[in-house]
């Protein structure tokens, strides 16, 4: 099937590889990061998503389209600019672990507006831990008071050595208190980060694990109202990074920590319906990040201020994100090309590839290193 | 890449491929029509359209999305039901095809609703044409009347030769009147369907290709307010298989057309946005195909009567089609899977993936038939 050194059959006028889209298998991903290193990779997302965050208006941003099941839910969350498109397929089914699959699966795809055709599939379950690292460190670098080193980290899933390493390189982060109520969950975090640099403190309780810390992260994977943080937790000046309160049903702050603080969102919209404030009155205040990254609204205000960054994870990131991919893989000459739309001589004579394979056949794939 | 023979590593308590898509590519999806034939392949399509429709209240059918631009269109169009989801990636750019590529290109996805897991991605631009063909047939079969000989043919671009051998093979019909205003599409469609069996007649304009007609198929490409059929051109007992007004702003039938006849949809609310019935009031009285099928409401009342299937494509029909191409690859040993998904040993290990490589690599692809 894989023949490197086939040139593909195409028509005449279609640019080499123009309806051939990238492929980034989960190993390809895997490949890049090792590659470019995962510090330089979060740093590079986050700064495709702080210039797409700055041209807020160029994007279409269509609501998420979610199908709600018993076990739990599958999105396709869309957007696009004059340019590019793109969407994520996502799943969230909570109990999937004890099936010895991941809670969170994921992939997407870039597409040029121009011509509709698409120019990336993509793995997003790896991508998608970076973007969120990302997010959040972006959020904390703009929100977190200055001097912020040690963070309280609650839970400690998958997504949880991405946000320590994120805060680590991006924020300046040099101690994490971690605490889940899985004890393997924190060993297994322990164990991934011992050679980051990182000072990791074991606590007992979200409660200890608070003390002291500048920056708490709450990403915590329970589908339920919890409260994760309340009210008594809370110190002058403290940032709260909160990532798993992010569906309708599942929180992870206290009301009362929301009333004490200034809230910052993605896209309000969106959050409203997913974040933590659902569970807030329609007109409770909040801010946009990219209104803070563009100076158009102010983020901390004073050193003793509670800020809350509430996450719920927003299409653009995933946007940036594919495009950070997409420019690395080919800058590393990683990742295959799908024959995911047919190569047609005469796009009117879709009919004629079944007549005649022979002159409509394209290799199913081509080595990423021609393009 | 290609290691046919190397099996992947597991999860223990993860099924074989539990998280590898089949991948279905353009060129595979000829072989598989191919080897099925294409006849077999429209009617097993039709089958699962019928079936499928039948249990209308079993899906959870989502509104498609739609990124509208200058060029086009690009959209999504998500279905699911309790065991198994669907997308497809759709665009609609009708100035495509003077730079070489095709007006229409999709692609879609399989996945299962109780672990988020995808089971299929597959190319959908030749199995689009195969499932509009088959649900315009199945339509037919219900709405023409039982001796309907003669179809009109009115635009012969890339759907066309698949309509004229569905109605051949399902409906029964021996001879197709043809027309397009580009003389050459229609000469790529006479060429096609040479050794069809088909009794081929090239006309001279739309008004003189329904002339005689039983029935009369219209799939005409330009995004425009059109009228290809005008209520001058009816005939008593015809049936209109009107299946190129799909979008908004996209129309084939004169209002008296409509007026005229007795009109069947896919989904009243979708179609009242993108088919025909666009230009009528919303309360313009329609039947869901469905409701036909299964009993609950008349089709054609009597051989005189009129009737359209105002034809505009739904999510649920490329559910069907997946479910065929996805069980039909499998059957025949075609296909490869992707692994779009990482694997893992441990699934709340996302991180681990990116230190012990060695422990957590896969094939990117294995043979499906090692399935």
């Amino acid at each position: 099937m894989h023949r490197p050194n086939t040139p593909p059959a195409f028509a005449p006028k279609t640019p080499r590889f123009g309806t051939m889209p990238l492929y980034i298998s989960a190993p390809t991903a895997v490949e890049l990061v090792q590659r470019k290193g995962l510090k330089n990779c979060i740093a590079g997302i986050a700064e495709k998503i702080r210039s797409d965050f700055l041209r807020w208006h160029d994007f279409d941003k269509s609501a998420r389209v979610a199908n709600h099941s018993k076990n739990g839910v599958i999105e396709l969350m869309p957007i696009s600019d004059d340019a590019a498109y793109s969407f994520k397929y996502v799943n969230g089914h909570p109990n999937n672990t004890a099936i010895g699959l991941s809670t969170v699966m994921a992939f997407g795809v870039l597409a040029d507006v121009a011509t509709g055709a698409p120019t990336l599939v993509s793995e997003l379950t790896l991508t998608t831990a970076l973007r969120t690292a990302a997010t959040s460190a972006l959020a904390a670098q703009t929100l977190a008071r200055a001097n912020s080193r040690v963070m309280a980290l609650i839970g400690n899933g998958a997504q949880s050595e991405f946000q320590a390493l994120a805060f680590q390189h991006l924020v300046g982060i040099d101690t994490v208190r971690v605490f889940d109520l899985d004890p393997l969950a924190t060993a297994k975090l322990v164990a991934n980060l011992s050679g980051s640099g990182l000072q990791l403190q074991v606590c007992a309780s979200a409660a200890q694990a608070v003390q002291g810390a500048d920056i708490v992260t709450t990403v915590t994977a329970d589908k339920a109202y919890a409260t994760i943080l309340t009210p008594d937790m809370l110190a002058p000046g403290m940032h709260i990074n909160a990532v798993g309160g992010d569906c309708p049903g599942k929180t992870e702050l206290a009301a009362g920590v929301l009333h004490a603080a200034q809230v910052f969102v993605e896209f309000a919209p969106q959050t409203r319906i997913e974040g933590d404030i659902q569970q807030m009155p329609g007109d409770f205040a909040v801010t946009e990040l990219w209104e803070v990254l563009s100076g158009a609204k102010p983020g901390r205000q004073n050193e003793a201020q509670i800020t809350v960054f509430d996450s719920v994870g927003f299409a653009l990131e995933d946007f940036s994100a594919l495009r950070f991919m997409h420019d690395a893989a080919l800058a590393c000459g990683l990742g295959e090309r799908l024959a995911l739309i047919p190569q047609m001589v005469d796009p009117k004579n879709l009919f004629g590839t079944l007549l005649n394979a022979e002159a409509t056949a394209v290799p199913r794939e081509v080595q990423a290193a021609g393009v």
